[in-house]
């Protein structure tokens, strides 16, 4: 059996590993907290720091391939480990370009990528130069996650908010939709591409409501969507699992967002809604097995279960008997034991032909499930 | 959260674990071989007998709820526990009758659940008095399991292959089709039942070709198929997933043939093919949640992946990747190191709403792959 790495031990490492449980593979975590979501569903668990070179490097010895469940991870480990013949999907140097966000824009522009325009900023005095680009996002080069370092800068006096670090200043496009592609790349360089998907956003709290697969999508702009999604995965060069986030805009234009260099939250419905979901479809390619099929069973939507505003401790999951009583859905509660306000703790997917029934069922999932603490 | 234990660790305990990982729950395992299918999947392994009942009992201990991967548990152990409060799926009072097959073959009389015919010997020299009885199944008791403790006796020279212990001697019936059903049980007594199976048997060899699901059986017959196997677990009178297997004989009698207080092989396809899975559903029982969906999104088929004949020793899955490339079928390995003849290593569910193109692929995969040892 090979022996296959994970860095990093959430949710997503978790989902991994209940699809690698299809497989013959023997399956490492390396992750700091023993109590993580994926700790107990490995054959080994090692506690060790994903930022440390020589945790990292120690870790991957002996391995046959590592993956990543996020990108701060020490990049200069897995280049040795790669030079050294073990597989690292996303490849180092793709990785490289992507968990920088000045690279990754960079990148994008370099290989005639349409995005949004931007200027790179060192510091808080180049960010003041630059009160005619507003209103524009500011994003920091390394280390956001999840909605942390960014900033969105509309006026002058916004700039004060702005980061005192490398970062890019990106102009806001006005975004009729927000879609998702997920692709698959294997070793040979063959892909396959799931049907992508709708982000709604709350247009009030500009958080993610719910997302709907398939996207409904003009077929010219499908085209547009896929054929971009596509370039920015062929110039990245490296097998593995990447989500590339794009904008439509009021004249239908689509520019790349970000992209993500691993299974993502913009892919949980494939567990239930597709042929092979994208955690199989990953382990096809680490396992160098025939990439899945990428096709819908159903479409699906997909409500994330965050940790609601004011609580903090023992999660308890309010309202859970209600959804799970509902015909259609499938839940995935994530074991971490702590809540916190915005924590993912899981999320709800629903099946259903009915673009309705989709959007209804997301609804009444949202206002029936709370995370909160007793 | 709740601490819930599986006595056995092979490939129920692997699945129950896969679909565990979707909710709020402590897992903990009890199995002699450290190296099992579930080993790895569990917040807990512990190393011990299940026949033991010292093992059993400390096993037990702490926990909110136990359940059984394999009828060959210390029940003793398990009544014990109950009386201490913990909660036992099946309840012991049902295992017990259950995994004696001549109390199992009574407990059918008793209930007026149809039933071949039969007589119960206690050793070879009862069992010659039973010539005239021919033909005939002749089922030891206690530890039979997966075609062991069971011969087919046609003729008078056959009894001498008959056991010389407890035994239950059934009237062989004319089998038009044989039909599986899982049904749910929680708590409070509420059902669910699964669309009937139809299991396929090779003619020759009396060995499973392959499941269809849902069954394609007359409504009358179906009506049967589910009064019955309702009637079985009603009478059982406990809580958990049930398999009812039955016969359907040349003149559409419904008899029970036996059943299995657990989840089962011919409720695999639920995975992918129906909305809660068997899997899914022994969770929502055991954690005090409503009952799942049993409706199916998909009709399936289910080959199981046995150990090819005349190997024995590593593993290796020839035709694994001319499987993988069909664009609807499923790949699940339960990762045993080690095949020999008969073993089951995995097994493969077909989904299409075709049931032509179920039968064709299922007959493909049976002659595609095989496992054998290099």
């Amino acid at each position: 059996m090979k022996k296959i790495g994970i860095l990093g031990g959430g949710q997503l490492g978790r989902m991994l590993l209940q699809a690698a449980a299809n497989y013959p593979v023997e399956t490492f975590v390396m992750e700091n907290d023993t109590g993580c979501p994926a700790a107990h569903l490995c054959h080994h668990f090692i506690k060790g720091n994903i930022t440390s070179f020589d945790d990292v490097y120690n870790f991957g010895q002996g391995l046959d391939a590592i993956t990543i469940e996020i990108e701060s991870v020490n990049v200069e480990a897995l280049e040795k480990l790669e030079n050294e013949g073990v597989k690292i999907y996303p490849s180092p140097a793709a990785l490289k370009i992507i968990k920088d966000k000045i690279l990754q824009k960079q990148f994008y522009k370099n290989n005639e990528i349409p995005t949004s325009s931007f200027v790179i900023t060192q510091n808080k005095t180049e960010l003041e130069q630059h009160i005619n680009f507003l209103p524009a996002a500011h994003k920091i080069g390394m280390g956001g996650y999840d909605g942390r370092g960014v900033e969105l800068l509309k006026t002058k006096e916004d700039i004060e908010r702005g980061f005192d670090a490398p970062a890019v200043l990106e102009k806001l496009v006005t975004v009729k939709k927000e879609i998702a592609v997920i692709i698959a790349v294997n070793d040979k360089g063959e892909n396959a591409i799931y049907p992508p998907v709708d982000m709604v956003f709350d247009p009030r709290l500009n958080l993610l409501e719910y997302q709907v697969s398939p996207a409904a999508l003009p077929e010219k702009v499908l085209w547009k969507v896929e054929a971009i999604a596509l370039k920015v995965v062929k110039s990245l060069k490296s097998a593995g699992i990447f989500a590339v986030e794009l904008f439509v805009d009021a004249d239908d234009n689509v520019l790349v967002n970000e992209t993500a260099p691993r299974v993502h939250n913009s892919g949980h419905h494939t567990i239930e809604a597709n042929y092979s979901s994208q955690f199989d479809m990953l382990w096809r390619i680490m396992l160098n097995y025939p990439l899945g099929n990428t096709e819908h069973i159903l479409p699906a939507a997909i409500v994330n279960l965050l940790g609601a505003e004011g609580f903090t401790g023992p999660a308890y999951y309010e309202g859970l008997e209600e959804v799970l009583k509902t015909d259609n859905v499938f839940v995935h509660i994530y074991g971490k034991k702590e809540t916190k306000p915005g924590r993912k703790m899981g999320h709800i997917t629903i099946l259903s032909n009915e673009k309705q029934e989709l959007i209804h069922q997301a609804n009444r999932i949202k206002h029936t499930l709370k995370v909160i603490s007793l």
